[in-house]
Order: structure tokens, then C-alpha cells, then sequence
């Protein structure tokens, strides 16, 4: 077999076998296919397309292509949950308490944040002494001990996807939907969960900003994940504004903890509820997503969900007392509130320019080696809809640098507006794929 | 300016600017554009194609790639020819002493053989002593003095498509045909011809295979040059069988040698007045071709084409003797002549096919490194259309080794078709181009 005759094939339209797919992936992760040929396929395959057994075979093949996570000394149905990433999205943090207290075993592996949006692990490390650097083994033992555990990615998790995306992101070749879908769902297949439940984001603040885009995406995602075997679904989810009203990294987690103390935003538990309800469906642990979320409710009110939390951050060295007494956390120095000028609605809050507020904070990274400040962030006191009045409290910020205070000040008159009139209004649940 | 963004936009249906293209070519010679960018647009290309100044463009920035070679010094308006190659294709080696003695300089830079097609630069050492390894000085000076010169390509010319055609080779990007236009282009624009003659080969021995594509091929080319200043057409000529009788090094150079004796076959001869009329126009040694094709005629009847090439292959170092005396040329010392069974006319003769049999006899290199016999090879004593009586000869091979002439006659059954019925005439010119 023969690279060229590959990408001749997908070039004039053919369909590549598994046996095909198996042998680019493992060659060119061991080095045998060089980029140039490879860059080539994926531009072939950006023109042609896969079809859903090509994609499906694409990512079993780079799901193989290191350590396949072996859960099954984990007891019960392990239930995955990933995002493809937004501003203010700190979903994790309160869902996987809310499940773990209803008994599904969640075993979690999460990435850091890149560019303007954040990433789970960032988050956690708020927590004084929070370490996600835990063995496979002790992942395990915990996640059978107290139902919960998130570490990072380990190196070995389908390399080939990881060597794939770093071409394709320096060769113009990452926005075909066959290809995100089988860069995400290898590196789930690769994490071992018996059902993954996807949430996929929509809009301005999304990677896919078109709704019929993020649908398509979806539906890619759920076929691959039921094609190996894994119970899958895809909530699609609006990503035209930041989620809930917290962007950051110490201010993200307060708003989760508030979320399990009860006190979360509407549209942040609606998300949480509806995600977390797939996830106990899933988990066989309620009947339908009602009685799911009517038990997700209850781990909330009778403070369940928070102590998982606690027990969680405790199994993995962090600080308990920080759930629990959340004002321990402290905020940068410098705050400041900007206030609204006119009276109106607010009509659109653009979701990549709040992003660059908080890197501009020195909140998020720009490239990966940078350091960031878990204590900046910006809280929105108003969302798209809501009804302003003159002298109200729009934002406010919290920084440890003038300079970056100003700058990020700047960027925000970009970000939102208010108009006259009352907007339209928009749900933030846009759809739910099964197959 | 960065190549991310040019990938993006040609991907994307974009238009690249001379700049663009510019920057594009020299960067990716300097090595500072990987090849894996390349390749991805190399792909993009083959999509979404290049526009006439596009293509225009791109030659131009890879013939300027690397040395322009300045033909000032030479008196008269220099006339190239360009074969786009096949099998029995001994142009240059006639036709360039016919056209010099018509008065036109001929200052030709050609290349070596390389799978089943036979190079010029071959033939040629095919005379001892012969050598093209000519410093550019005595190149101009020859042509000057005598009116006929032949170089190897210097290594400095147009390195940009060197590079980048060994790139499209390997990434299956070779057939498009404003790549394949640009990269023969920018050697001939490199290479410092007032005028261009190009032979486009069409049919199963040929690059392209189907006359559309030749044409298309044709035009492309022609605008091209015309594009760049210089006055260029095109021929488009029959390579469904080789051209003339004999195929392999040496005997092709007895089949030219008794070309300019007056003894040519037909198809030959006709193919090169074809070509030498429009060299000899362009060069304004005859206001119209037929006025052109009476004095090439009338230079091979007065042995001034045949004298042409004696004093051309003394110049550089060869024995002229043999152009007067082919017999001293030696060929290999098996000869074996294959003899038809059943009555009929030839009704095909596969020129790929053809050309590999003299490739298994030894007289072709597989790779660039290869040695090659120039003393083998094999001469049709049948074309397409010619009746075969039984026990006539068909085709006598020259070889130096029993197994290697056992593997070309094996070969040689699937070249060579007789019919019960007289197959279709067919013209050996297909066309012309002129813009």
C-alpha cells in the first residue's frame, strides 16, 4: 500500500477502506508519512468528503493510535460529557457533581484553555492545591470510591490526532465537519466511557457559529460514537452570548458553586439540568430525562451535589473548605463596574470579543506556554434580553494591571450593545441529537 | 503576508495576486514554506484551478527563481522547441540541424530520459566524445559560430519547479493542467528564447492521453508564453504510437541521421517540417509555412541539414564521422527479429508498452540513477495501418542480454494488435495553436 495511491483515491472521489485508514494513521504517526503527503490528503478529503463509515474508521484508527483508557475496574456505566468549548463555560465543574451525587461514575479527562476560551483544568487549579497530574490507577480507584475524578489528558491519548491537528491547523484544512468530529470523538473513544453525551455550541461564540453547521456537526458525533459501540447524543446549545454571567477562572468556579448551592443563572442550570439529565438517562440511573432532571434538582437541594464536589476537590488535594466558604477565594485587586448610559435592552453581547476581554486580563492564554491569572475575569450583570436602566451596573471587572484593565475596558464597548427596542428572543437548548 | 492565508483563499475559491504568487514561489525555494503547506495548496489548486494571469503569474515567479539565462549575445531571433515527450521521439536531434541551417539559431537546453520516455541529452552521447556539459560562454558561442547549440538544463534554472515538481509528484498533484503548463513554461522562459515551438503529444503514449486535454494543455501553454513576450505556438501531434521505427538510443539516432539524409519515415518527417515551418517562420526566415517547409526540404536535398549536424556534434566534442557513416554506430550484439503468424493490418501499437520494452531491454532508466545501454533497443518494421502478410517481419530487437530480450518480446505481444480489417486513418497533426 502506498500513501500516493491514497490520495489519488480520495482526490478523484473514491471511498478509503479501514484497512486504508489504518494505514495512513499508524504511518504517519510513526513518522513514514511525512506531512506533505498528508497535508495533501486532508486537503483532498476537505473537497471530497468522507462518508460515515470513512469517518467513522478515521477515528477508530486514531483512537487506536495510543493508549485505549481501560475503565471496565470502574463498576457501573461510565458516562462521558464533552464540550466543543465557549466563553464562560464552566460546565463541568457543577454538572459532574450534580451526576456523580446521582450515582453515575463519571471518570473525566480534560484539556486547558487556548485563546479566548477556557479550559476545565485551569479552572480547578483555582483550587489551592488541585492537582489533575493523577495515575491512570488512582483515577480509577477514585472514581470507584467517591464517583468522580477529572485529570488531564494523558500524553498518549491518540497521538495521531493530536500530530493530524497541528498539520491541519498550519494548512488551512481544519473546518471540514468529518474531520472535527473524528479529532474530538478519538480522543473520547480513546478515553474509555461506555456513553458520551456532546455538548455542541452554536453562534458567535462557538466554533461552528452557523446553527445548521452545529446540528451537522452533532449528527456526525453521535454516529461515529453509536458506530463504535458508545451510547451517544448531542445537546446543541447557544453560544451567541457567554454562558451564565461569570468569564474567568476563579469567578467561573464561584458561579458553579453557587450553581450547586441553588443560587446559579437561568441559563447556565438549564444547561447543567438538560446535559446532566442525558447523562443519568444514560447512566440508567432515571427513566427519561424529567425524572433525571427532578433528581438532579433534589441532589442540588439537599446538598449532595455540593458535597460531591467537596469530596472531589479533597480526593485530589484541593482545598474543601473553598466549596463551601467560597468568598476564601480572592479576586484581583483592582475592580471596576462600568455602568450603562441610556435606558434600553441589552440586544447582542458577541461572545469571541468577551472572550478577548479576559485574555486581555491575562485570563486565558495565547499561545500554550503562557502563563495565566486564575483571580482576573469579568462579570456581566446584564444578558441579552434583559431591560437596562441609566446608571445600572453593566459589567464589572476584576484585574491586577491597569494597563490590561483599560485594554480590556476598550474591547468590551465592542462587545455589547444595547438597542431601543426589546430583542427578539432566543432559546438557548436549540436541539438534541440521539443518532 | 503568510501562506496559511494564501491556502485559505485559493481553498476558499480566491484569486492570488503576483504578489502573492511571488511570495509564495520564492519562499518556498528559500525553504521558509514547508512543504507540507505546499502540498495543501498544490491540492487547492487542483480544485479550484488558476486563471490565465494566474497561471501566468506563477510561471513567471518560478522561471525568475533562479537564473534568467540572457541570450542577447546571440545574433538573430533565437527560436526554442519544446517536446511534451513520448516514445521514438527523436525531434530535436532532426529537426535542429534542418532549422539551423535555415538560419535560425537554435540555443536548446534538454534533458535526460527518465521511465519509459526517451531525453534527448542521451541520444546525443550516443556520439563518442559528445558532451552537453557546455559552460553557458561556449554555448552562446557555438550558436553564434555555427548556428546550433545543446546544453543540459544548468541546475540554476527555474529551481523553484524543480522543487515543486518533485513535491507534486510524490502528493499526486501532477495533473492539472495550468500546473503542468506553468512548470514546463518557466524552464523555457528561463531558458532565454525569443521564440517557442512547442510539440504537444497527445494519445496513449502521451502525457496527456486525450486530445481535449492536449489541447487544453496547448492553449494554456501558448498563453503563456505569448503572455510572458514571447511568440509561442503550439502543435499538437499523434503519440497513440511511437513516432518513426525505432525506439532505444542509438537506432532512434540512426532513424534521425537518416532523416536528414532523405530517407525519413513518413510520420517522422512529416513532424518535423510541421514543427521546423513554424520555427522557421517564427524566425522570420519564410513568410508562410509552406514557403518554410520548401526550404527545410531544399536543406536536407543540398545535405545542409545533414552538414548542419556534423559540424554541431564536432563542436561539442563528439565524432563527426558517424553522421556521415552511421554504420560505425555498433548496436548490442543480440538482434532478433519477431515475424507475424496470421494476415491483417496493425491495428494498434501501445506506446507505453512499447516504451517499456525498451526500459526491460536496458535502454531506459527506472530511476534517476539508472545506467543506460545506449546500444539497445527496437525497430517497427509495421505502423498502424500497414497490411502484414504472414511470416513478414514485425519488429527486430537489439539486445545484450537473453533474459532481459526474452522479457521485452513477452511485452512486446501487448503493444502490438493486428486486426482482420483495415483500422481508421488517423492524422499524425492534430492542430495548431497560436493563441
Amino acid at each position: 500500500m502506498r500513501m500516493y495511491d491514497l490520495i489519488m483515491k480520495k482526490r478523484n472521489g473514491g471511498t478509503l477502506t479501514k484497512e486504508e485508514l489504518r494505514f495512513m494513521i499508524s504511518h504517519y504517526t510513526d513518522g513514514h508519512i511525512p506531512d506533505y503527503q498528508m497535508s495533501a490528503m486532508m486537503m483532498a478529503i476537505f473537497f471530497r468528503g468522507m462518508n460515515e463509515e470513512e469517518t467513522l474508521q478515521l477515528t477508530m484508527a486514531m483512537a487506536e493510535s495510543g493508549d485505549m483508557l481501560d475503565l471496565s475496574d470502574i463498576n457501573g456505566i461510565k458516562v462521558d460529557k464533552h464540550s466543543t468549548g465557549g466563553v464562560g463555560d464552566k460546565t463541568s465543574l457543577a454538572l459532574t457533581p450534580m451526576v456523580a451525587a446521582c450515582g453515575i461514575p463519571v471518570a473525566k479527562m480534560s484539556g486547558r484553555g487556548l485563546g479566548h476560551t477556557g479550559g476545565t483544568i485551569d479552572k480547578l487549579e483555582s483550587f489551592p492545591g488541585f492537582s489533575t497530574s493523577i495515575s491512570t490507577e488512582q483515577f480509577k480507584r477514585q472514581v470507584n470510591e467517591i464517583g468522580l475524578a477529572i485529570m488531564g489528558q494523558t500524553k498518549d491519548l491518540a497521538p495521531a490526532d493530536k500530530k493530524l491537528y497541528a498539520l491541519r491547523d498550519v494548512t488551512a484544512t481544519v473546518d471540514n465537519i468529518s474531520l472535527i468530529a473524528s479529532s474530538i470523538m478519538s480522543k473520547k473513544l480513546a478515553s474509555g466511557a461506555d456513553a458520551i453525551v456532546l455538548d455542541v455550541k452554536t453562534g458567535s461564540g462557538a466554533f461552528m457559529k452557523k446553527e445548521t453547521d452545529s446540528f451537522a456537526l452533532a449528527k456526525e458525533m453521535v454516529k461515529i460514537g453509536n458506530g463504535a459501540g458508545r451510547k451517544t447524543c448531542a445537546v446543541i446549545s447557544d453560544m451567541d452570548q457567554p454562558l451564565g454571567n461569570a468569564v474567568g477562572n476563579i469567578i467561573e468556579v464561584r458561579e458553579a458553586i453557587d450553581t450547586l448551592m441553588g443560587k446559579g443563572p437561568d441559563d447556565f442550570v438549564e444547561l447543567c439540568l438538560t446535559l446532566g439529565a442525558e447523562m443519568v438517562v444514560a447512566g440508567k440511573k432515571a427513566s427519561d430525562s424529567d425524572a433525571a432532571k427532578e433528581m438532579l434538582l433534589q441532589k442540588i437541594k439537599t446538598g449532595e451535589a455540593l458535597n460531591k464536589l467537596a469530596c472531589f476537590v479533597k480526593a485530589q488535594g484541593g482545598d474543601p473548605r473553598y466549596v463551601y466558604e467560597p468568598d476564601r477565594f480572592r479576586y484581583a485587586n483592582i475592580t471596576d463596574t462600568v455602568f450603562s448610559q441610556n435606558e434600553g435592552w441589552v440586544s447582542h453581547i458577541d461572545c469571541d470579543e468577551i472572550g478577548i476581554c479576559s485574555l486581555l486580563l491575562g485570563g486565558g492564554r495565547e499561545t500554550k506556554e503562557s502563563e495565566i491569572d486564575l483571580s482576573v475575569g469579568l462579570y456581566l450583570h446584564k444578558k441579552v434580553g434583559d431591560h437596562v436602566n441609566p446608571k445600572e451596573p453593566v459589567v464589572t471587572f476584576y484585574a491586577s494591571d491597569e494597563k490590561k484593565l483599560n485594554a480590556a475596558k476598550e474591547r468590551f464597548q465592542h462587545a455589547f450593545h444595547i438597542s431601543e427596542s426589546k430583542p427578539a428572543s432566543s432559546k438557548l437548548i436549540k436541539g438534541i441529537i440521539y443518532e
